[in-house]
């Protein structure tokens, strides 16, 4: 196998081995790659291949993680944890989730053998977008001891539960407890492209994430009156759309006015359903994140609210109900300040952002430090065909990468988990 | 057979024998009565058997439309066209077209076997609600000519033509032209419940149907972009939804102040409809109606006209298309001024009104006078199985079309028409 000794070689290598792993697809002509489909063992393969040119040690996780050990000068060494998700949604872009991991073994390549004061630990996460079994975060939940007996037991739409996914792939769930992280580990790095316009808007190829947006997400519908269109005057009318359709631009206007509040009505759906009916029923989702939990929540009952006014004042009844309230993950702030030097060690601005997706790394962070690196995503397209990274920005990735490293050898971070462990 | 001697009595054989009809369905437990089905059979039958009672001449004609011919004191005299539609839509109420036809059997035999000077028609529409072939009016289109190759044509869901229904039920499409009207007819009259919550506002039993609105029907779509909702800032989102929403309310908007106008979104899709994307399409349905063209058609420009700047503005784009674009019809003046002086002779107040709602009327109108008496809806509730008409209006409705047949029989109408055939 040939390794790139350049970093802008190594950032093409990068790019042209995420396309290889897109090619791992169960479905022909898009890419598809669940947990623990067949085309995943088949992903496991081909990064274990390359690990195994590191001399890394190999394992597959009792939960299906693929994860891949580069040792340290010295055994009994704290170990950093470095990658992202394996899995994609349906028609997916060839760069969200794997990029983290590709580009954590590119970092190992680019070392040359050469060893640290920690031993790195590479994790291929077996499922992170919830797609197989509506649970996201599969993978890092095991990590953190949280692949709990109620969560095996969840099936998927042909009936198959976690447990027998990963035993039907020859994994067993009783080793569960060796998935999970312990001490040992000195915290979390996750490359992940943006999946939004920011770093784009700004000029930005890589940024800092300090913290994960907490999010609520909820169901609402209006109930009004079903009548004929041709027949109820305007005056008589309980409209269920149209207060629904009152509402949707109340959640954009309020989200406008608060700094970093992004609220979005993404479903919608009118019933009947009939062109010449008024419709009856309108209901719609509303999803609402922001970096403060109490910002966040505030703007929840305040949106309750103007929806319980909008239906009374248009003689309509209004039912909600939350299907997800998360609360705000910080970044550790060590981690997030060493990467921030590492980026100005790069030569670029030390952009600190707020992630507005959820990542394993919220999942990390209830057991070791964690943060994130995202790198720009043009036109901020992801979960889709024509998502995309430039070379030049997996490039500053390498070098922003290469510099933490380096700089966590002789970091306090280290100095004190050493001690801890 | 007992035949009812007073009006109250009559009134209340009318909804029984409504109701009797409604058992004769597709759906067990609901009323669903679609062109030439099963249960159309046994309906013809169960009418039949009423009319055959009266002496009438019972035929099917070529379009499947139940027709009984009540017979002048002499022959070759002008006949009057009487009745409404027998299909239904599904989950339908029991009054919805029917009534029409059973008040006009309930006139006849309150006539007690007396005679007038022309003779009486009684039709029972094969088709007017569009569900199975989704084209309405395939029964009246056929008395005024346009039930022609092309609409034979049309398939139902499971492939089946018109034309191949019409066979199946055992009749002759080549015997279409037998169906038509012709200068012998004095003009149609409908008795319909009213699908409305006016006359109930207002406190009438029933109306008189001056014209029947215009209508245009229109699908929207509002494109933007698919971002993800939780990284992408409000200030960078090109949300369809959010556009289609403003859109919503500016319809609701422009209705509520032109006097007479209905218009209506029914329908909205937003996709891909998740709730942490924002929408990148919405397309939905609007329908205008208003009994002047001028007036509903600069409605449509102007509503047309505003999609467009929203979209501009929000950096989206808007498509659009005419699905449907009815001029309004007016009924016969003379006719329509016979049934007030009706309505006063019964002792009610001469309302006349639009009608929001297409009717049978509407196309019969095309060929011979036309007019509709309303019957008040309560709660204005119509194709749901909580419509209904109060036993007070069906007498009412009784009475006043008794005095309509007698002031027709001595009226300048008649004579009119007497002397043009």
């Amino acid at each position: 196998m040939h390794i790139a000794s350049d970093t802008r070689t190594r950032a093409e290598e990068v790019m042209a081995r995420c396309r290889k792993l897109a090619t791992f697809s169960e479905d022909y002509g898009s890419i598809r790659r669940t947990f623990l489909s067949p085309p995943m063992r088949d992903c496991y393969h081909e990064i274990a291949h390359w690990m195994e040119h590191l001399d890394m040690q190999v394992r597959i996780d009792a939960a299906g993680n693929l994860r891949g050990f580069y040792a340290a000068t010295q055994s009994h060494a704290p170990r950093l944890l470095l990658g992202s998700h394996l899995d994609t949604v349906p028609n997916a872009g060839a760069y969200d989730g794997v990029l983290g991991v590709v580009l954590a073994i590119s970092l190992l390549e680019a070392l040359d053998g050469r060893k640290l004061a920690y031993g790195i630990e590479v994790v291929g996460f077996s499922e992170e977008e919830g797609v197989r079994f509506g649970v996201p975060f599969i993978g890092s939940r095991a990590l953190v001891g949280r692949l709990d007996d109620e969560l095996l037991k969840v099936q998927d739409a042909r009936g198959i539960s976690v447990q027998k996914a990963i035993e039907e792939f020859g994994l067993n769930p009783a080793q569960m407890p060796d998935a999970c992280v312990t001490k040992e580990y000195l915290g979390y790095v996750e490359f992940h492209i943006e999946q939004g316009p920011v770093l784009e808007k700004l000029g930005l190829p890589i940024a800092v994430v300090d913290s994960i947006a907490g999010q609520t997400r909820l169901q609402m519908t209006f109930f009004g009156r079903g009548n004929h269109a041709g027949t109820t005057p305007m005056d008589l009318r309980h409209d269920s759309l149209a207060g629904a359709a009152e509402f949707i631009s109340a959640v954009e206007r309020l989200a406008g006015k608060i700094q970093g509040l992004v609220a979005t009505v993404g479903q919608v759906e009118a019933k009947p359903g009939a062109t010449n009916v008024i419709a009856a029923r309108t209901r719609l989702t509303l999803d609402i994140r922001h970096k403060s939990d109490p910002t966040r929540t505030q703007a929840v009952d305040d949106l309750v609210e103007q929806a319980g006014e909008i239906a009374k004042r248009r003689g309509l009844t209004m039912e909600w109900k939350s299907m997800l309230d998360q609360r705000a993950v910080p970044m550790d702030s060590l981690l997030v300040d060493e990467i921030a030097r590492a980026m100005e060690a790069t030569g670029c601005a030390p952009h600190r952002m707020m992630s507005g997706a959820g990542h394993d790394a919220m999942i990390l962070a209830e057991k070791i430090p964690a943060a994130m690196i995202f790198l720009r995503s043009p036109a901020g397209i992801s979960h889709d065909p024509a998502e995309s990274v430039a070379v030049e920005d997996v490039e500053k990735a390498i070098e922003c990468g290469l510099h933490l490293l380096d700089q966590l050898a002789s970091s306090s971070i280290l100095h004190e988990r050493m001690c801890r462990a």
